[in-house]
């Protein structure tokens, strides 16, 4: 689309020349998916400074059938932050305001362009945790991870972004605000609109402002790294550790030898924390209020592990420094597939009962499809959610092996969908899972989406293109 | 609404002459509220057994324009499951089955129609925990648990109703089933559809089978009876609960003076836990997959209550017989009024730090209006959340006093807004608060519902006059 330039004008000055960017090089970073998967074009990136100017600005695209691209810290993965199709961007990246926190209610009141690692920092001056984690948090903000309702490392204890949010201020397309910016956990006068957001992709509307629920800060943390036979015995595992020690199990990730043997060759610094080598990881941390007695739930589980011929071997954190070390292998596992060559991803989740089976028989289908293929599975076993990531045949063409991606997504997202799971557990669909999504999602489901955009957004203008 | 005999076979055929009640005698339980506060009148109830009689069901009611009034098991406090316009009763309660547990992935799927209690109970039976409780689990079921997004007093640990679910199958207004019945804690492939029914009482669908999350059985479980100064302590108190105890804190209810001494003398077998009286009391349970040291954590919470003047005395059940006759007191709390006469009732939240300042407020506004009335306050500290009750003054004239409902409501309310609270914190809206609604919630909240409800059921048959 082309907008014409008195149109340009008129948002221009909601905003103010400033605040409005035309310059290509200024607006680089805005269209730029991090990885460059995707690049955008736009005429006009706007980044507004109060609720009120997000209203006057959804009001005149709204009128004029303006399409906008809602965008907060750049860091999707799945192209719905970016203008395709030369739309508005509207950056919340102004919006930086923490205008309340409340340590006895335990909340915290912040707008969408705070990032989430200020979020986290603010509640810890006033001893609380706000309990999300995501690797991108320097960058990513609460706008973002709500409106992708991100998950992360944390989410098998607190849940995931939607878990944490009391009350929301939301602009809706035509600029109404939706003033819904209460602290109160009980609340059941009428529909739940807030959940409506959470998760939309700013396709329905643009969060400007959240109340997030805190936490009381752990105490006692205990990290583990343990070496175990196989994703089945990761599971079992998981059981005892939950029954052990219950929501205080606050992460619980699996890694493959494969996986480990990367990190170790491609890592400086890093070192296997166990002497042999063992076919499967699990990292486990176990955090609690309770001071004392923590370090014997986290060894009974141990011992019992081993009892069952669950555990092979583990690490139990002795310092910081330990424990640092333990999770920096979990951390570059994301990364280090870079150096592989090729990787085709998937964010998939099934039931927790059925990883093993799941992983097992995707793995097969990929070798199967693209023979030498390396599975790269890791990720959240207590949510079920598995990154199974593959990468490409060993000194294969990279371009060759990514031509293939249609027809590994297709063998793995058949077998995430014969074992009742998702295509995307926590990334979204965005643009890149978009012409997917009716292939494996109820077809009422689809039906109902689409009468929610169409009775929420009826000119079509909010990230259109993204989600349906 | 009156219906012609030939409809009146249509819909019978659906589930066939035994399950189609048109005797009065036999309609009665499905059309009284269970304190006789609303008695509906209709010409049918239906009984379907499966989704797709559900279905049948709703596709001829919308097509003939048929109003339905969806029920469970008939415990409402607002009068959402009354037929108040003689519409035709839609009772789940032959929608019985447990379709499946699954303790690996700590999930159980349940129809709607199957009571609290038996979801406990199953769940109990797999070693697992279905959080949710409420004082009519006998009767109640986990449709109308949903469609009210019910809370109760384990919610400060586990959350409300909305928190259970994982996934949901829906038969919306026109007979199309929306099958959402997934296990998976991470699944953001767009909109989330499931918590715009839950809570919607069935004005937006018909819930008629959920997944449910399941947790843990606790292994330890203290509970404590602690007399305070102030609500203000009981708020205090709960903070350093929660920083010892984090979510381990299960229930932290607040009570009176007043409460308990009319538990003391109407309740037969009931005991003061305490030597002396005082003005307030905390009923506090804490649980733990732990099975050591929780004993420790209650005790240090008591005695640093104590030092800092947050508890007078107290005492911590050291036998089940004693945590239960602890409990007693609270349950009966709820009931005992009814012994002093009339009483105005209100369900509202604040944020947990107005709590102190809410009651003190509304006592003095309550007295204002109404002198001699006595205020009767208890309730989830940690969801902010009281019932904020209202008994007639000693010796007047209950119709008299039942008679100025609305001018304390008005003073009560006022100071909940004030706050920043709601006027429905658990028991939902239906007839009972419908036309107070607009006057208190933001109006683009109300516009949005009413786009939704448009959206989803444009032809108004589902529980019309309900929450709208």
């Amino acid at each position: 689309m082309t907008l014409p330039a008195d149109m340009i004008e008129r948002f221009k000055a909601i905003v103010g020349e400033k605040y409005a960017l035309t310059d290509p090089d200024v607006q680089a970073a805005y269209l730029h998916e991090m990885r460059d998967r995707w690049i955008g074009h736009t005429q006009l990136v706007l980044r507004p400074e109060s609720v009120d100017e997000v209203a006057a600005i959804l009001k005149l695209a709204n009128e004029t059938r303006t399409a906008i691209v809602p965008q907060g810290g750049n860091t999707g993965l799945v192209g719905g932050q970016i203008p395709h199709h030369g739309e508005i961007v509207l950056s919340l990246n102004r919006m930086t305001n923490i205008r309340e926190i409340d340590p006895v209610s335990n909340t915290i009141t912040v707008e969408a362009g705070v990032t989430l690692q200020r979020t986290r920092e603010a509640a810890a001056e006033a001893d609380r945790l706000y309990p999300q984690l995501l690797p991108s948090e320097g960058s990513c903000t609460i706008g973002g991870n709500l409106s992708t309702n991100a998950g992360g490392v944390a989410a098998i204890a607190h849940g995931i972004a939607r878990s944490h949010v009391l009350g929301l201020e939301v602009v809706l397309a035509d600029g109404r605000v939706l003033n819904n910016l209460n602290k109160l956990k009980k609340d059941n006068t009428g529909y739940d609109l807030k959940n409506l957001f959470i998760g939309a992709e700013g396709t329905l509307g643009i969060i400007t402002a959240a109340v997030l629920r805190l936490v009381p800060q752990p105490r006692a943390v205990e990290v583990a790294f343990l070496g175990v036979p196989s994703a089945q015995a990761a599971v079992d595992l998981l059981g005892i550790a939950q029954g052990r020690a219950g929501s205080d199990v606050t992460s619980f990730e699996l890694l493959t030898r494969f996986g480990m043997e990367c990190v170790l060759q491609h890592v400086a610094g890093t070192r296997d924390p166990l002497d042999a080598s063992h076919p499967w990881y699990v990292l486990m941390e176990i955090s609690s209020q309770m001071s004392a007695g923590l370090r014997d739930v986290v060894e009974d589980i141990f011992e019992t592990g081993v009892e069952r011929g669950l555990v092979e071997d583990g690490a139990i954190a002795e310092t910081l420094e330990q424990s640092k070390a333990f999770w920096r292998i979990r951390e570059e596992v994301g990364e280090v597939q870079k150096k592989l060559g090729g990787s085709i991803k998937h964010d998939v989740s099934v039931p927790v009962a059925a990883i093993p089976a799941f992983i097992e028989e995707a793995n097969a289908a990929v070798i199967a499809a693209v023979p030498g293929a390396r599975p790269f599975p890791f990720g959240h076993v207590g949510d079920g959610n598995i990154h199974y990531n593959v990468s490409q045949p060993e000194g294969a063409d990279k371009a060759a092996f990514m031509a293939q991606e249609d027809t590994v997504q297709d063998a793995v997202f058949g077998i995430v969908l014969k074992h009742g799971g998702s295509i995307s557990a926590e990334h979204g669909i965005g643009i890149a899972k978009r012409d997917r999504l009716p292939k494996v999602k109820d077809p009422v489901a689809i039906e109902l989406m689409r009468t929610l955009k169409a009775a929420l957004d009826p000119n079509g203008i909010l990230n259109p293109g993204k989600v349906l």
